[in-house]
């Protein structure tokens, strides 16, 4: 990347404060930046390490104001984050995809479409029945069974499995090693106290522009639907049992665990390594911190809550700090 | 699936109350069923889906008391979850596998011995030494280690890993991307602060009808055997470290992790995210509670324990009700 | 393995106590030890088997006083697990290796640098332009991306999956099914509520002798490099995100997860299900208890802590202690 910092700025709409004339080499953080790279400044918690950077130039809003005389020159926008995205996209453009030209090795059965121009690697296994859509991308190691379907322009990263009847949507990256499709965990307890497994018949589906991390695993339902919605992010070693539904635009960290038929509205952000409880309903635009104990309902939205008893977020701090000196 | 409702009743010995000559096209959830399901009320907290369900017929108990007039025939059985079992495995067998008829890729060394109607997936890899059962499935991208056993019937799904001398037992499932028979968490703390790592000999030894969910890790034993025993039903993303035993028809649900040399009685059912500490033992019949934090032996059989500290339920659920007013 | 109980005197460099005349043909736990096998005595809570124990021989400390007499020989050296750990390799040394004489069915691109002696087993994908040093064991089913470096003699085991431009050093070993080098996990937040991924753009960068646990999932970094140092031991299921740098010689558990940005120092020694809040920063020789929760820096070295809250350990246990008399 060579880019001059003018052309920067035309692209992610900014207007520059000092030199405009600049070479931009890379992108890298406000405290590791060398002269010719640009930085961003969103969190004003890292502003101190703005006045010793050797960056030739920072993203930051439009309202920053600096509290001592800066060595380089400042790029303001309406949202530092989002902009810093759109400049990190353009320069993932200038460098190679990691799954051009390779030869595959796949087999296809009878009924299996796929299109023309997805990509299938070697070592990927595409059962029968199978439905990929333009520029899917499917890599080596993914095991993907029958009758799936992967909208246009998902990307199957490696070792993923992908189990019979699955449906993902467009616009997904599913990464390496996920599980999405197996069974449901649920056993009918038989008269001599061992289990008899019950059949998982159901299917997961995943909304458009979906985002699962590495080595999550998701069950499909026992009937029905496991359901993700459209643009739901998940962070790596999920757990979402059989029948869950998370709706649209939801954001879960690592490690979480939901059970079975637990349903998570619109907009939530859930931290890492909590635990839901089975056959709950979380309403929309809710907030739940790390390792917080989620076992009932809660039904009025826009709640900041954490904590084992689950509380709002400061109560619980408080909770703790009694707890210290209890 | 087209079947007459009362060849239905005969195959789960059940009683049918109301119209019998109805053609069952398909099983469903009793709040989704359409006309030509069958479905299951077991739990009565769904009994009031039960009379806006648009199901052809139900599964119930035979002392189930509708509270209102019903507009479908009742299947009435001893216990609606054993019923609904047997009935989704026929169905099951109506409907095509999901490994047939696969171009082997795998290599076989000399020393191999593989049932004749074994079935080895393509991109599957089967190491020297390793005895496969009657009807044993290895799906592909699995990786089976030197002188593994699997028993007759036994299904390893795609992307699994078991490591050499593991001995895995009939009729088991084994989930994607589980890991089985790598190296235990053991290291001798040298002088300067180093770690050398001990290495471990032993290896896992698995009984019959053991499920072990997608992603779940079971490590070797340093010396002996990490055991699973018969009926065991282990969830996602569960970890099992060296030299653990887990007794018979014990269940357990996704995300718990187990130290090393702890020892789990018969019928324990353990809740999710679990953390149990090493070298201690837990009696039969134990319950515990999701995300308890289970640090000492448990002696007496037949308690229901969680929270941390590890109480009795209903005293846990009194000390969070304290601590919410504290 | 037949060895003269001498023979292993001299490589442990141990004083034999008793009858040094004896063929030693296994190893094992002290309290499954037969005839002709040798076992060892480290922790004292086990000493108690070591009066019953039909072992040929025993390995204990210098100081070791048996309280009772003693059918087998004392075999004492200054350190006993380092005593086991060096006569363990020893007899690995004498078993055939899992990974030899593969047929390849690797993709090498121009770029591809490979040493002669690297080993890439069938189903294992290599990517154009790493570089794989001596003796480098790449097994079957492995994805390993673009640009990738292993270093000499690292092990990399079935099913991982290590990203572009990831770094690993010499004498690793990569458990199954480990990720390396995923998408760190961050989101700009769009006005209309959906999500807009920042592009992540570093590497990770892990050390010499690093053990990785099967499962783990480590995320290359926003910008800059996700570190791992020398000599670290990671167990099973861990999740490491984007940023975060783990110093060398530091031990961490099953299941503990570390959101992005965090620095732990180098010995520190992390339970299991242990929680850490991003950016913040543990200082060296930090001792934290399982399924405690990390949210402040810990500035000051050398301090045991667990719990939630987090309190040194003594004073976690009477808090415990305290809440079941609340």
């Amino acid at each position: 990347m060579k880019i001059l910092l003018q052309d920067i700025a035309a692209l992610i709409q900014a207007e520059i404060e000092g030199e405009t004339n600049i070479e931009i080499s890379g992108i890298a953080k406000i405290e590791e930046g060398k002269n010719g790279d640009i930085s961003f400044l969103s969190n004003l918690k890292y502003e101190n390490f703005l006045y010793d950077s050797e960056s030739s130039a920072v993203i930051v809003s439009h309202d920053f104001q600096p509290k001592e005389p800066l060595n380089l020159s400042l790029v303001r926008v309406k949202d530092p984050y989002v902009a810093l995205s759109t400049l990190m996209q353009a320069y993932e453009k200038l460098n190679p995809s990691q799954f051009s030209s390779l030869k595959a090795f796949v087999e296809k059965e009878d009924n299996t479409s796929i299109a023309e121009n997805a990509e299938i690697s070697s070592f990927a296994y595409i059962s029968s029945g199978c439905k990929l859509g333009n520029d899917v991308k499917v890599s080596p190691g993914c095991f993907i069974g029958k009758n799936v379907t992967i909208g246009e322009n998902s990307l199957i990263l490696p070792n993923v499995t992908i189990l019979k009847d699955s449906i993902i949507g467009k616009n997904c990256i599913i990464h390496p090693n996920v599980v999405i499709g197996s069974e449901g965990f649920g056993f009918a307890p038989k008269a001599d106290g061992s289990f008899e497994p019950i059949p998982q018949l159901g299917n997961v589906i995943i909304g458009d522009h979906v985002r699962i991390g590495s080595g999550t695993t998701i069950d499909r339902a026992t009937m029905g639907s496991t359901k993700i919605g459209n643009g739901v992010k998940l962070d790596n070693l999920i757990q979402i049992a059989h029948n869950v539904e998370i709706d649209d635009h939801t954001v879960i960290a690592a490690q979480t665990g939901i059970a079975g038929s637990t349903k998570i509205g619109k907009h939530c952000i859930i931290g890492g390594q909590v635990g839901f409880a089975g056959h709950i309903k979380i309403a929309d635009y809710t907030k739940i911190g790390s390792q917080a104990s989620v076992t009932k309902s809660i039904t009025k939205s826009h709640q900041s809550l954490t904590g084992r008893p689950l509380l709002p977020v400061n109560a619980y701090l408080r909770l703790l700090s009694k707890l210290k000196n209890l």
